[in-house]
């Protein structure tokens, strides 16, 4: 079986492109989005072998297994990790078209030097190659945290987490990547998910404040933000099904949240409303402390009942959301920004039919943009449409860059993958004149402007 | 007037695409969904002249004919077949970029040997010609099925239909194509379409079965079920408007059936449950019977009144649907899969906007697969975009292949017309070395898949 | 710095495609849709300097700055034409993938003979060359008209407008092109905008009709578009928010108007059927005088609050609408239809998640066509989509046409980007034999189809 030459996956077309990589290819990593686990990060505990590291818990790739027929033993059952790697090298094999494919073949080669195309074949061979590797260099999260390079990596917590690893993070001598935590509110603004009030009760004995209404929620909120802030922290998040249709005034606000609490019944207009209130609130807050807003839009959750009982959340069963009105995003947006109170705000959404009404929205704000193609889109037709997306409705020195958002120390290569997209998409579009500043504009995608939005925050 | 060179048409643009080709361009064609008509391939009455053929009921070319500013005359009027072909011809010539110019020049290619291109000046020339072969070799139903390689063919039926046809079919020596039929439910759920009473009757009338109440009404449709069954169905079908957007409980469902066999009104609220309710009880008798699940989605009919009145359905006035919230059919989904009653399901959809939700909603399923191209996206591009979208978003082994969704028997074609883009898609992804795999992805893509699926419903 | 050679901007990828460019570059253009001032181009004075002529007004140039960061101040501020043209000129320079940037070095070449790629360094030498150009040849609207070869213009006007501006260029000796007036009626069905009473009033006066009722409002409506058509208006044009969703009867339509305007409460459900009723009445009318109707659909006007306070409307705050149901769009059609009253009608949208239903339903009405790209899609990859969806869907000859849609008089450029876009797009759809078609197709396209279509308005 022959192998890859120079390079496992090579998307560069044009000389340009090819020249422009040589720019881009080396600079470090701002994942300024991703949900790798402090706690691994801390621990740094060498892995067992690339059966575990792949399949332990990337539901991508079990989402894959499934798709090519393989029985659930294989993907979270008690088969034994080269039983699982077996079966799915022979679904990575076959699997033409998607991303998986690529990113297998990017990580075999960046961190186990491994060139040979993966499949049925081939699995054993590259198992014993990678599990040497893996042996012999003791790779652990933090050993492939510096391999790759990366120089800030932003990962997401709860605002009730107490981000004790973080601390211990920031003490240990010789690491050489920040890692500083992220404010992830789903569960403050799921106000009528089970155990809602549970989780309140939670947050106030973080923040030590007694939460009896509206006004002492935000105090208790905006305490656990300072105390993010404290540690670094310089991006929020919310990615939950649906969008607020409405903002209702304090009061009503403040009336709803008290029946939430109580465990009555809301309707929907007046969750929507809570719920409105709490965005804008909180964009508020954020620009006041220099926090980039991030939005994850049109998701489903859970679609599989019988498998989320059998094997809980993130297990593979998430899907891409039906598109909703960007008319209630711009209304979110247009009220924050007319009382002074829109930070910097990157949106993502799974549907890709939202992208024209949201990349135009985008540009009526000088604080929002677009952020690159997220998770099922996040292949190189999707990276591709997003670019062509942003540059034909905005200016392309407004893109920020990429981001891991995975739970995978391997995920790394994925920047090498959007950096070849970028240097291919700018590189169809030069002419040999300018090349000074499309080299500009590719260091800015790849490293520059992500750099920039972490520093500008500090300036505050 | 020059001639096409080797093939008529030719999408094959890589060198490994052209060698995939060679392994699938033979293989028999399985074709699980069409509105070809048994009554036709029983007679087997010979054709008089490519006019008729084309243009005796086929919708897709009325439309471009329209489009072409051709008078209705010429189109489903009085005037003589060589009339209306050659204003056909004219139209074609010039139709760049619809697939019906290359789907002729397939068609005229693979059974008249004619290779020139249609057209205003070739028109004459071609009439003549092609009646001739058509004169010359008795061309009718089974000659033409027989031409193409066809095993198998799935009609689409009413379960009231007798089926006497498909029985005097399966007497006859030596067919070699199996012809079985397909259990079509519109008429079952558009429970609130004028004449909807005497359609019950006529049920109840065809299972021997008085109608009543829900419980007689669920007994007569798994006895027309069974009877298809006993004579091979294998797939059931369902192509109107909209989609139920909550399920009743059999008591409400109950109520409600009673109120429309008196033709009482019945609001849209109790119309869905009752419709969702269908779908359940269907989709269980389904699994139970190894019956493959379709459903046809986003589709309009009959858009223009006035020609409604004038040419009846069916005449080339249907649309592509606005697009619908695919959490709809994630419900109903869900809730046949939660009481095991899941079968088999291929879903299509008229409006591409649903490609991404409904493609990642298939992969929560395991039994569930978004099928190939339909209709108006059944050109180059709408399937190299289905090809894209559901290998991006899952693994391309799940594909289920090629249908004609046809009412001509020249449309076999389309299968050589997507064995190539298959070919050539599979091509544009290959590396040299796993040839073997990409070649196994190839036949199961053009003919193994469907097999499988005709095969494995068989095993129950 | 290197210039381009021969055209600033080649699309024109195959042999065919550029046989077919030598075919069409040359036609004269049919302009059937812009924003023009009828008074500029009547006073006809020269522009003093290209930072006036390209800033000046030109809302799709201040986003691009915007979206590079650019201050306020130099996009709509007080800074000189120099300081905001430099600024300009630094953003034009990277922005790869915005067709600004093509229509940019068009404009440039075509106008100015510059083919010196406009950037940051090239920004003064472009200022001096083009300024020396503009004052030697004194450059003016009609000049710039005359220069590009446009044969008709028509304007975008209000009912109310007295139209004296275009009587006055039709007093002209020498003039070249036919400018007429287009009826552009969001005024008319805006009936809930701040206003609308005094707007009746206007209409009320420009008629000489006392507009009571729905009755006198129509009398004053067929007044004023018998005196656009006295001045050769052939197309009419409306491009608000949102569409109706109903058609009241005329007794109900009639009580709406009245509480219209004696500024009493009107709910979304009586809006709507006046609405509606507006637009089918409206389409009568134009069918019986040879109008065509021009639909602008799913557009969102004044995003940001706080910048249409600061600069007010057209201002570069616009954005792309949410999709809406198509099914209203079929329903007005039909109605129209129905009662013999649906002129040549051509829709536009925004949104492109709406072309396939769109794109279908014009399929099933002889009069309806989608037209090209519009706004925010009219760049390289949207006029593909386009041509692609049209012919996919339908017939290519019943494209009619590129339009301007601008405020700026260098904006004739465009044209030719269009027609490089068609030339390729057949190029590759081409194949030797028939050219004599493709000709036909190219020249019709990009002129014969609009000039048809003003001059069969002519024989009524």
């Amino acid at each position: 079986m022959a192998e890859f030459k120079d390079k496992s996956v090579n998307l560069l077309k044009s000389k340009y492109a090819k020249r422009l990589y040589t720019e881009v290819k080396d600079l470090p990593i701002i994942d300024y989005h991703c949900h790798l686990s402090p706690k691994e990060i801390y621990e740094d505990v060498p892995f067992d072998n690339i059966g575990e590291m792949w399949l332990g818990g990337d539901h991508y790739k079990w989402r894959l297994m499934r798709a090519a027929g393989i029985e659930e033993k294989y993907i979270t059952g008690d088969a034994s990790w080269w039983d699982k790697f077996f079966r799915f090298a022979k679904a990575a094999g076959t699997a033409y078209g998607n991303p998986i494919k690529d990113w297998c073949a990017l990580e075999l080669g960046f961190f186990f030097g491994i060139y040979t195309p993966l499949n049925e074949a081939t699995a054993k061979d590259i198992w014993d190659r990678a599990n040497k590797v893996i042996l012999s260099q003791k790779l652990s999260p933090r050993k492939l945290i510096r391999m790759a390079n990366v120089e800030y990596i932003a990962t997401t917590d709860d605002p009730c987490d107490d981000l004790k690893y973080h601390d211990m993070i920031a003490q240990l001598a010789k690491r050489k990547a920040k890692v500083v935590p992220s404010f992830r509110v789903d569960n403050l603004v799921l106000a009528r998910a089970e155990g809602y009030g549970e989780y309140i009760s939670k947050l106030g004995a973080a923040s030590g404040v007694e939460i009896v209404d509206i006004v002492s929620l935000k105090v208790a909120i905006l305490n656990r933000m300072d105390y993010f802030v404290a540690r670094g922290c310089k991006f929020s998040d919310v990615g939950v099904e649906g969008f607020p249709n409405r903002v209702a005034q304090e009061n009503e606000a403040g009336e709803t949240f008290k029946k939430l609490i109580a465990k009555e019944e809301v309707d929907d207009f007046a969750y929507n409303g809570f719920w409105g209130y709490m965005y804008v609130f909180l964009a508020k807050a954020y620009k006041e402390r220099g926090i980039v807003q991030q939005w994850h839009l049109a998701v489903t959750r859970n679609s599989n009942s019988v498998m989320l009982e059998q094997l809980g959340r993130d297990a593979g069963f998430d899907c891409v959301g039906d598109a909703f009105e960007v008319k209630y995003v711009k209304n979110i947006i247009d009220k924050s920004n007319s009382i002074g109170g829109l930070p910097k705000t990157i949106i993502y959404t799974l549907n890709p039919t939202m992208y024209y009404p949201l990349a135009t929205l985008c540009g009526a704000f000088r604080d929002v943009v677009m952020g690159i193609s997220w998770w099922f889109c996040d292949h190189k037709r999707g990276m591709y449409e997003t670019l062509q997306t942003l540059t034909e409705l905005g200016h392309i020195s407004s893109l920020i860059g990429m981001l891991t958002d995975s739970r995978s120390f391997l995920s790394y290569t994925r920047h090498d993958y959007y950096r070849q997209i970028v240097c291919d998409f700018l590189g169809s579009l030069m002419e040999d004149e300018d090349n000074i500043y499309a080299i500009e504009v590719a260091k800015a995608l790849c490293y520059g402007n992500a750099k920039k939005l972490v520093e500008e925050n500090n300036e505050l």
